[in-house]
This record gives C-alpha cells, sequence and structure tokens, in this order.
C-alpha cells in the first residue's frame, strides 16, 4: 500500500453536511464494485444514524465497547454477534432476502449460533437424543421437490436442545455430541429417528446480548423447535461460514436449513429471535400402533411428521434475482447484477 | 426478567416488508426514551441496509466475522472498534456533533486510539520527549476564552509519537510513558515545554482495519500532529471512557481534545481518520535569540506556537441543543430535549 500511489480528494475541513460524501469518495477506489456499494450504504447509514440522533461522544463510546465485549466473548462453540444479528431481526431479513420461497415450497428460519460439526452419521431410525428426562418423541420426515418428487439422498443434519433446554456444546464438561445427528433420505424422500419432544429456552443471556435485552425489557426465550439443515447439490445452495478456533480459518457449507416449531408453545408469538412462521408450526401428534410396530417405539408416544418441500438451486436463483431487481427499481438507482448481486450501473 | 410479565406484540410469519415495523414494536418497551430512540433508528438503518444491497448470507457472516475479529483484537492499550469508527468518518462525525465549536474557537478532532493515563504531571518547561533520533521542537501556547480572556488552571494532557511515528504504548518492552505530559496553564494561560517534531505515521494496520484500507486501496497514514486535552470545570464537557483491563470497567473523563497538524505534509488533506482542519495547520516557526534565552533552547531550533481558544460549558450546551432541534425539524419528526438530547416527543 503505497501512499504516493493512491489518488485522493483532498479532505479537509470536513463538516457534519460534507462528511459523508467526502468518505464515499474515497472508499471510492475499491476496486470490487459489490464491497464499494455495500461500503457506500454502510457510510451513509452509520453517519444518518448519527445525525438523526444527535449521538454523543458518550453514546458513541458505550456503543463501542458494547460491540467490543460482543466480540470478546465469542469462542469457537458462542458466536454472539450471530446472537446480536438474530435479535435484532437482521438474520430472519437476510434469510428471507437471500433465500426466497416460492408458495408452497419450505421456508426458512434462523440457524442459531448452536449448529456444531460433531454430529455423527446415522442410520434411519436412530436414537439422537440420550437425556432419560426428556419426553422420548419419533420423528418421521419426508422431503420433495417442488414438483412433488420424492428427494433421495438429501444429507440432513438435526439438532435439538436436552430436556432442560440446554445444546450440547453449552455443557463445559461433555464427553460428546448428544441430540444432535447427520442422516441421509432414502429413496421415497423419507428420513426417521428417534429424539425427544424440545422445549423451550432461553438463548445465552449472561453476555453482552442478553444485557440488551434486559435493558430493552425483552424476554430471552425462543418456542420449542427442532433444527435441520439440507444439503444436496442442485438444491438452493446457503454457503455459510462457520467459524473455527482461529477466527481467520473458515469453513464453507453448502446447507439449506430450516426449523419445526411445536404450536401452543407459551413463546410461539414472542420467539426471541422472530423465527416462527405459521408454516413451520406443527401439532404434536401420537403415535398409532401400526407406527409403533413398524417403528419399533410404544404406541401413544409423542410424534413429529413433516413434509419439506426443497426449492432448486435455478429456482431459487431465478427469484432471487427477480426480487432483487424489483427492489433496486424503487430505490430509483440504476442498478446491474453482478455475480448475482445488485451493484451500480456506472456504464 | 419474567417472560410472562412482557407484554409483546404477536409476532408470527415476519417477512422483508413488516419486520422492521415489528422488532421496533417490540423493542418500544424500552423505559429509557433515548436507549429507545437510539435502538429504533439501529434497525431501521441496519435493515435497510441489507434490503438495499440485498446482503447475501454470506456476505453477512463476513461482516459479523469482521466485527469479531474486530472486538478480539482489542486489549487495555488497543480499540480497533475506536479505529474503525475513524476511518470511516464516525469519530470525526460525533465530534462535530456534539462539540459545536461557535467562531473563533478551536475546532475538535479526533481523540484516537493512543490517549493513556500513564503521562506524568510536569512542570512548565518540560522536557517531554527521550527520542534522542527525534528533531528537537518548543512548543509554546496560550489557552483564551471565547471572550479573549486567559484561562488559568488548565489540564493539558500532550501526547506525540517518537521519531518513528510509534506511540510508547505500541511498543511491547517499554519500561515507561514517553512523548507524553500533563501540564497545567500559568496565570496568563500560557504553557510551553520541549518535544519533537511531530511526523506522520500509519495507524497500526495489522489487524482488520487495515486489512479494510487495503481492500478498499485506501492508504493508512496521519499527517504529522501532536494531540492536546483539555480539561477544567466551566468549559465543554466531553465525556469519554476509557476502557482498562477489564472491558467491563470504565473510567470517566471531562476532557477537551484538539491536535494541531503541520502545514505541508504529505498526508494533509489525505488523513486516514478525516482530522485535518484549517484552523488547526500550523507553519513550524524557528526559535529567535529573544526565545532562545527565554525558554533555555538553541536559537534556530523549531517552534510551534499556538493561540488556543476554548468555549464554555454553556455555550457549547447552548449551541448544542439549538443545532440538535433545527436537525429534528428537518426530519420531520415531532421530537423533545432529554437529557439534552433528541427523543421522540410523545405527549
Amino acid at each position: 500500500m503505497d501512499p504516493s500511489q493512491v489518488d485522493v480528494p483532498p479532505l479537509k475541513d470536513l463538516t457534519i453536511d460534507n462528511i459523508t460524501d467526502n468518505v464515499k469518495l474515497i472508499n471510492s477506489q475499491c476496486p470490487n464494485p459489490r464491497l464499494k456499494y455495500i461500503l457506500e450504504r454502510i457510510v451513509q447509514h452509520v453517519h444518518d444514524l448519527a445525525r438523526e440522533t444527535r449521538l454523543s461522544h458518550e453514546e458513541w463510546m458505550t456503543g463501542l465497547l458494547f460491540l467490543t465485549s460482543v466480540g470478546q466473548i465469542c469462542t469457537d462453540v458462542r458466536q454472539e454477534f450471530i446472537l446480536l444479528s438474530d435479535i435484532l431481526g437482521l438474520s430472519l431479513l437476510v434469510d428471507s432476502i437471500d433465500h426466497p420461497k416460492p408458495p408452497h415450497s419450505t421456508e426458512g428460519t434462523v440457524l442459531g449460533p448452536f449448529h456444531s460439526h460433531e454430529a455423527e452419521a446415522q442410520a434411519n431410525g436412530a436414537l439422537i437424543s440420550h437425556d432419560p428426562e426428556g419426553e422420548p418423541c419419533l420423528v418421521v420426515c419426508d422431503i420433495k421437490d417442488t414438483a412433488g418428487k420424492p428427494v433421495d439422498g438429501v444429507k440432513i443434519d438435526i439438532w435439538e436442545t436436552d430436556s432442560k433446554g440446554f445444546y450440547d456444546v453449552q455443557y463445559a464438561g461433555r464427553e460428546g455430541p448428544d441430540q444432535r445427528a447427520v442422516m441421509h433420505s432414502d429413496g421415497d424422500g423419507v428420513f426417521w429417528f428417534k429424539a425427544i419432544v424440545p422445549v423451550p429456552y432461553p438463548i445465552p443471556h449472561d453476555g453482552p446480548v442478553g444485557k440488551l435485552l434486559t435493558q430493552l425489557k425483552r424476554h430471552c426465550y425462543r418456542p420449542s423447535h427442532m433444527h435441520f439443515m439440507f444439503e444436496k447439490q442442485g438444491y438452493d445452495n446457503l454457503i455459510t461460514y462457520v467459524q473455527q478456533k482461529d477466527m481467520a480459518s473458515r469453513q464453507v457449507l453448502t446447507l439449506l436449513r430450516r426449523a419445526l416449531y411445536l404450536r401452543g408453545d407459551p413463546y410461539e408469538t414472542s420467539d426471541a429471535v422472530f423465527g416462527v412462521k405459521e408454516s413451520l408450526l406443527i401439532d404434536l401428534g401420537t403415535v398409532s400402533s401400526e407406527q409403533a410396530s413398524k417403528y419399533g417405539v410404544k404406541e401413544g408416544g409423542k410424534l413429529i411428521s413433516y413434509n419439506f418441500v426443497l426449492v432448486s438451486e435455478d429456482e431459487s436463483k431465478r427469484l432471487r434475482e427477480k426480487n432483487a431487481m424489483e427492489a433496486m427499481k424503487k430505490l430509483g438507482r440504476s442498478m446491474k447484477l453482478w455475480n448475482g448481486l445488485p451493484v451500480p450501473d456506472v456504464d
């Protein structure tokens, strides 16, 4: 970075009124059009926030120290910035933008900070929870595409809490993964396993995000739910980065994530992270005598069943790009797509 | 935080179009009107940013991991979030909003991340830099109020880099503070000391902020300058929090900060943190024979002299509140002042 090689406009005597345009100008040397556009919008919004609130120096410093503490509490099994994004509704919003769902496909929801890569591959029928206090629950689901055709060979990552509302990674002295599994759908698109009935639980609230919720007089509970993450080539790809012990090294995952929520949960309409959708609510069923003998579980036990509908990569891409260009038209700015994402059209 | 005591609107099936209003609604239970207003604006801006950019899941995760790394590199002598705020122009903007200057008073500038609390109290005339490679420089300044009256007994915190462009706290093996002092203005409002001629230097660029500047093709240099921070009861109070080893414990400082910049510096018009103002530029002078004998330095040596004009707390408060209400009028929203800062007027 040789400063003499950089062509910058003269920047001096910047004021409340002209600083935003000048910062955008110096950032406009960025050769990546997408980063340039995102940074331009970040600068505009952060500056507008300060101007609209007449942000005081004390508040600014409080905010920076809050963000510092959010970063400092992060570990390889705790991502407090995802949690912050979750409770501000940003996570769900980004999922809605990036993974649009055509009618009759299964809607997306928040990933949450508790997915891990420790789950072991299990065959259909496996017992995935070993919590003796959990209420046993048979789970039988199938996966179809939007044309109604069963999808086989889908890799499914499943995770839920124990009966106390904690994920395995939240226990310091744990011996290995529990309440987690990786399975595959069979030739009929079916996958099934034995788990426990999900319970509501608080998101981690012993850190800065929990303190913020307290200040906002918000509770920190999520309604009872079970997580599912789907992966198969040709289906809507959700690329996510999962952090490792070294924050710089990142692992790329291709996946599609869903969750099912129990109807009637006390937090059904006040999920701390805004994840609940009517189409993802299920009524807890009862195992019939036929199912009991077929799946080797007790008759009258609890049952979760659901028909997932996955969107193909092509459908998702077409819909995402169509929605993007429609939204850009409303901004009144000439935009084009670059790697499938909007950037200003300066040609 | 008993969730059953919290009255929340039903939140379910949130979409790209209605999530922002719903998140604002659940946050509106916040009893502190100022935090409520700031959070409302943060939610609006963060959501608008995602919608305007059609932020992808991958970009969202890249952003969260960037913020995580900014938090994780912070220590008791390094504040990377201040640095991030500096290079986005936010620090200067907040200073301009919170510390408005009437005509003919000395303008403010960015504090930077290198102020420390280790400087020792020194008498007028002290030698504050012990770098044998620095070019000696006599500094003679005075402080007046806006009516032209000398202000005595002002506590002045002074800090600059060594001849290599590093502050003392940037050296791992340092023995104690250097290029720092705390002094007081005398009965004529004068303070003076022996230092070295400031040099340009790069802001710390071995962390995430440096990487961002590289991606933006921006250089990381600040023009040659010397920092001054003023503190006296009755004068414009800048409350800042200075972090300690324990991020939670914070020390409150009442201070006013300024910096003087050398005219003609190669980075005069491209300061990486936007701090330069015409009124803070000085020409490096030459010590006269009279000054040489008065201050006990060599004739013909380098000289910095400046007349600081401080604003009273009352003047600053009046101007800040007047500017705030004028800006609020332009927002077209009914606002009132609460502890001197704007909040929506819901009465």
